[in-house]
């Protein structure tokens, strides 16, 4: 049964709106393209108030969610043939639930670091992001 | 259908060994404490040979890892009452598919940031460990 209705609404934090450009929507999660030229980075966000952890969505979102991580991967790992993908949930500074999927190449500015907190975001060149968005979308199937 | 016996043989990649405790196999991972005083941190190891990333299980298997991370982060939430869960699956040093399930505290030693190279593993005073290990078995139901 589908309780969308009665659920309180949902709105994207800020700082996730700031760093990033929108790709589109999955059936839980919006998908967000990072502004950060270092790495191909997406971010996903279930669409659900007043998420902070992985548990506090039921078994049915988080059973979403796992495919729609895996979606994405996908998508992320065709486009960039990348050589490692990382997947987190952390939220330490933003708390809003949101987990990142992460291509990772062994000569990118942080390997084998995590990225978080690594090299400072090097914003896309003008028009840049938009082909990686757009790229994204064909890869996911979003329309 | 249950394959197992006709999948190739798993086994614990000895850097996992040697960094952690057993705590127990759930239906499809490994579960690990790791020796790092510092933070209660979990790892799940999927038993299954050969896995780097998350899309290498097939979609079954991952709604079985998704199933036993809540359940982990469940009872490690319980066991610590710590402000924010970190679940993260990286892999860019150790290879073979774990997924880290870390209790974090505002106060902790390497808050807000990830825990990953932020300061060294402090292993725990003798029996402590097996302390840990012990309340994590009871916590998560395994005998």
């Amino acid at each position: 049964m589908d309780n969308a209705a009665s659920r309180p609404a949902w709105s994207l934090h800020p700082q996730l709106a700031r760093d990033t450009e929108l790709v589109g929507d999955l059936a839980l999660a919006r998908v967000l393209a990072m502004n950060d030229a270092n790495f191909p980075w997406v971010i996903l966000v279930p669409r659900r108030a007043g998420t902070v952890e992985l548990i506090d969505l039921d078994e049915v979102a988080r059973g979403e969610l796992m495919a729609e991580i895996a979606q994405v991967s996908t998508a992320l790992k065709n486009l960039t043939r990348c050589d490692k993908l990382n997947v987190a949930a952390i939220g330490n500074v933003v708390p809003q639930l949101h987990v990142h999927v992460v291509a990772r190449r062994t000569s990118d500015a942080a390997w084998p670091k995590p990225v978080w907190g690594a090299v400072p975001a090097k914003p896309y060149a003008a028009g840049e992001l938009d082909t990686f968005v757009a790229a994204l979308r064909r890869a996911i199937g979003i329309i």
